[in-house]
């Protein structure tokens, strides 16, 4: 069949919107219409050329929300017309990682969709005979995409794509790392490095679960108020307290350090801060941010023989299945905030524009709707 | 009362043996009669001078087991006669440390521990009226001490002091490390960095509860013998399988990474191993070692962001009073053995050999009887 999308030919150049071919389903995978998707940072990341993984062409996007419309040989767990979310984390519930039931990051198929492939090797997408390599196994900046059923979450009828699409990557980043990684407890004192769409779905979550002091840390003093809006209860711009005392200032703060903090950023002096800023003894460290590569992180051993813990959190530790629709639900109940955060809407065409107010730092999320 | 210690007058010089000026127990505060007494690394190094906290004059030693002998106004939780392990890590029961049931690190007394002090910010001992630090806040190389009597473990009277006294430090610390702090769980596999006393004890606890793999890493191929039969099911000598290859070894061997693994060398070099040969997902690496002042562990933040988690532990997560009693019965029971790595013993007066023994690599450990 034919369909549109936004194809990126090479590295650091616009998106263009063309016509292209896409084979129907195979066994075990089943064709979508998506009717929206996100346009996130990781997009931009590869379309910078800075992914090693990044392999061009490409249809990006991976934060998207559809329809089922064709089903392949053996797919048993939805049919056309479902509403689903596309997962760039699978939940195959019988690998490994799946079966240990301590981990989401389900490897099924991480080989051939870090190639840019379908699970048999092969691309689903070309344009003028030429191969369009599929990105984190969703491509949701095409119309109409392919995906293993094991790469969808079946949502809710009754849930608005142009808002659930966000799910799909942001929300459940940020919400997840509270309630599934860390396990944040009612009562605790929270800090939240980096105030931009992770940080602040941290917040709601935090929020939700019932933390005590929730601080924000930014550099830019114009967030702040979206960022109470979401729950934040104090604000520390290391520009005010000083750079190499913002650890202090929030031990000071939450009289004697942070229960968890969460790094929002992706700078690995702003993780180190994120882990010392910790309560001695059990305080809690997750990195969300992804780091530019070559970097990495450092700290004294004594940090963590006091107690200090440094994890990290990919999808926010979500079963993409089992928990998506759960955060759709919550959605709808009016328990977190997804609206606020949408703050550009625009069709395929303008595709480009997403990119360009994400970098001009003018929006919190664009969402393309087809 | 006068008693007999050994005395540290200043960093790098042997000990000599003193009858020292020992003031009573003061309102909360026990007078024991140190029966036993181990010589550690710890020890070690704050004689070394390398231990920025280290102060002198000073008696030495933490590692003890001995028997009550007169209490203090207020003591309620021992009597005259009861048998008792100093605790380095007190367990007051009202901070908030130990009121949040999240870590063993008490802090009632620290401050003043640090200095070398009891907790009313003077010391018991003094040497021809020169004063003499505490260390520790237990002092185990003086035939008799003073110590808070949070700082007491009350433990079964049938136990020898010669080998529980190394229950007081090492044989906790490693125990304690696989089931308090990392709460290994039954077919786990296990990487113990380093096969000295603490890496036996890390080894011996992993195989009471339960774990499948324990696999031992270490340049030095004669402490493969007593590792087996501590529990080592694997060994992997850096040196064999080529020193930047280590990581990939245990990886191939535990079939993707180590559930847990344990460093027990103090080598910021291999801390970094220790996390990187966790499985991806869920992995766990437990600091134990003490790394040289100003050294610092590093890592790509991917590391963690793909599930593995980085902590420390100290004293093994043991809280003291509550956990210490119950490892003397384990040992009783013949759940544990202590016996095999107490390779040494001797008197007072030839302390300076145990620390010639372990500088010479001759010894697991060495104990003091008075």
């Amino acid at each position: 069949m034919k369909t549109r999308a936004a194809v990126a030919w090479e590295a650091n150049k616009p998106l263009t919107i063309e016509t292209i071919d896409l084979e129907g389903p195979k066994a075990g995978e089943v064709l979508v219409e998506i009717m929206a998707t996100g346009v996130c940072h990781t997009d931009a990341y590869t379309l910078s050329g800075l992914d090693s993984e990044g392999k061009f062409p490409a249809i990006l996007g991976h934060e998207g929300a559809g329809i089922v419309r064709e089903v392949g040989a053996g797919v048993t767990s939805v049919k056309p017309g479902d509403h689903v979310i596309p997962l760039y984390t699978p939940e195959c519930r019988n690998c490994k990682t799946c079966l240990s039931q301590r981990s989401n990051l389900c490897t099924a198929i991480r080989g051939t969709q870090g190639q840019g492939l379908m699970p048999d090797s092969t691309s689903r997408f070309s344009c003028s005979s030429e191969t369009v390599f599929h990105y984190m196994g969703t491509s949701t900046f095409s119309n109409f995409t392919v995906l293993p059923e094991i790469a969808v979450a079946k949502v809710r009828e009754d849930a608005p794509f142009d808002k659930i699409c966000y799910i799909g990557c942001g929300v459940t980043t940020g919400i997840g790392a509270v309630i599934h990684t860390a396990k944040v407890w009612p009562g605790a004192n929270v800090v939240v490095f980096g105030l931009g769409g992770i940080g602040l779905n941290v917040i709601q979550g935090a929020r939700m679960v019932g933390a005590d002091k929730i601080i924000g840390v930014d550099l830019n003093p114009s967030k702040v108020a979206m960022a109470k809006k979401f729950g934040m209860t104090h604000f520390v711009n290391p520009d005010e307290v000083g750079r190499d005392k913002v650890v202090q200032a929030i031990v000071d703060l939450t009289g004697g350090g942070a229960d968890f903090s969460f790094e929002c950023i992706g700078n690995v002096h702003t993780m180190r801060q994120a882990l010392e800023c910790c309560h001695r003894g059990w305080g809690e460290s997750i990195i969300i941010g992804v780091a530019p590569s070559g970097t990495e992180i450092s700290t004294r051993p004594f940090q963590l023989v006091t107690g200090r813990v440094w994890r990290g959190s990919a999808f926010g530790g979500a079963r993409g299945r089992t928990d998506v629709p759960k955060i759709v639900d919550w959605y709808m109940e009016g328990k977190i905030n997804i609206d606020d955060l949408i703050t550009h809407t625009m069709p395929l065409d303008e595709i480009n524009t997403a990119f360009d107010l994400m970098h001009e730092g003018k929006s919190i999320r664009s969402v393309v709707v087809y």
